[in-house]
């Protein structure tokens, strides 16, 4: 996540990066807005959880590495595009709601795949072993739902239903592994993406869940 | 929150904030603590829930901001009043709750103006953007709160009722336009904290609520 | 929690410690393992609760110390014995579920005095002062229970029963007594440890409960 300053330097790939990530913050924070106009929380309530839900898992993995103050508080943008989109649902939430699902899905599989894999790359940036990368990496995925559903006072969905986790640790574990056979960063985050992406949305279309203990 | 070696070397204001700060930490705890008896905790749950109550919010400003150990932490007198509070509730409960429910809600408000005040500035210090700082300032007001409600299992109450976030959002917005135009911090602050107060207690006696989507 | 490149430099006391916070580690796995079991949670959720229950206390302390990325996250053994941990109770649910439950209640509670006493030592190490430091000793016992539980959706059961909490408030705060007595500290954390599990054992055998307010 590169700050103001940086945006001005920034190369192609890395552009691309930024606004990869700009738009997975935008389409989590509608999610986040949804989530709580279908709780019946007041308008602070959907800024409240469009914010935890678009930048929380990115401010668990800020915290956990000490990266401290986060990057979603670093930079301004980051708050504000969660705040506008929490707005606009706000007044448009009738129209938003006929979108249809399978769109909203792609999206939000798009959005996990690139905070996952941008949550391990960060991990790397500070040192940490390939373990504990791929852990922060699916954490930057799943910690703003998480957060969200805790809020609402819900078991959170993300740790129970359709590989979700499971295509966010999948897609940062093959970005480690192609990284560790010399593929360039960049390519190497290609594939996660791509792997992480994928399998969820063929989770999700072909009903694919995690066993269950007691279903043995 | 000033610490200990501080305080020998505080002036007037300086020391009229701490006392406001100790205040708000009281009036916070007795209602963590409430809430807690309520909920048919024991002893230590009702110290526990009086802790986060008072202290969450200040807690998760210091994380974000990086400036750890928490202040609650680094001054032994914070925790120690929690505590004591939590203490005195649980043998007192019944004269507690003879208490005028205006009577906590005046207080309440006072203590949500301070503590949102506080964390405003706290943030400026450490070089937060205006929009962040007034968030931050936000979460030290309703952040005990938000915890007290999660560990009750309940969704957060400051979430959904009675202009609460919004009066703490004013009033740091308030204060930190204050500053922009130069009038002293002292000045900014006393601003800030009078016109969250107001907010509040106008939002209580007028019942109003912010509109939400599903309203319209 | 030592890093791996100190182990071989342990001696003794040092080595003991690391295999019991080792053992701990596996105790907590194997409950939140099983908790995620019972609430039918898929492979992922499993590993997330084991995770959240065995090194969520700590983590949770190193944050509030500043002690960043926290000791959990640092030594990539410990995430590797949560996980392999979960992945074992899910295969293995039905023989975890026949040890009699006095036994893992023993060793909860072995847990609970090592994970209490090592977060005072560790508290004590950054300088907190002693009233933190039996805190954060309790926070490492009990945070992690605390985290499986809201993830669950449940009031933290900690928070009620048969003195948990306490034991290792008691167990942290006569280790910090014995200290100040000038007894070494390998054998003040050897009485904290006692007297925590000797108090939660007999709390669980002797049913005792803290005064709750309302039944007075």
């Amino acid at each position: 996540m590169p700050h103001s300053k940086q945006l001005f330097r920034m190369t192609g790939p890395d552009r691309l990066l930024f606004v990869a990530d700009i738009a997975g913050t935008l389409v989590f924070a509608v999610e986040g807005a949804m989530a709580a106009v279908h709780g019946n929380l007041d308008l602070i309530g959907i800024m409240v959880l469009a914010f935890c839900t678009a930048l929380g898992g990115g401010v668990i993995r800020d915290i956990l590495l000490g990266a401290l103050p986060p990057a979603a508080l670093r930079d301004w943008r980051y708050p504000a595009i969660a705040f506008t989109t929490a707005v606009l649902v706000f007044f448009l939430h009738r129209y938003v709601r006929a979108i249809p699902a399978p769109a909203i899905q792609v999206l939000d599989a798009a959005g996990l795949a690139i905070f996952a894999i941008a949550g391990t790359l960060k991990a790397k940036l500070y040192k940490m072993n390939s373990l504990v990368a791929v852990m922060l990496g699916a954490i930057t995925g799943i910690g703003g739902g998480t957060m969200r559903d805790v809020l609402l006072n819900q078991v959170p969905n993300v740790l129970r239903f359709e590989i979700y986790a499971t295509a966010a640790l999948a897609g940062s574990a093959c970005m480690i592994a192609a990284r560790k056979i010399r593929i360039p960063t960049n390519g190497a985050a290609g594939i996660g993406i791509a792997i992480c992406f994928v399998l969820r949305i063929l989770g999700l279309w072909r009903h694919w869940n995690l066993p269950r203990a007691l279903d043995q």
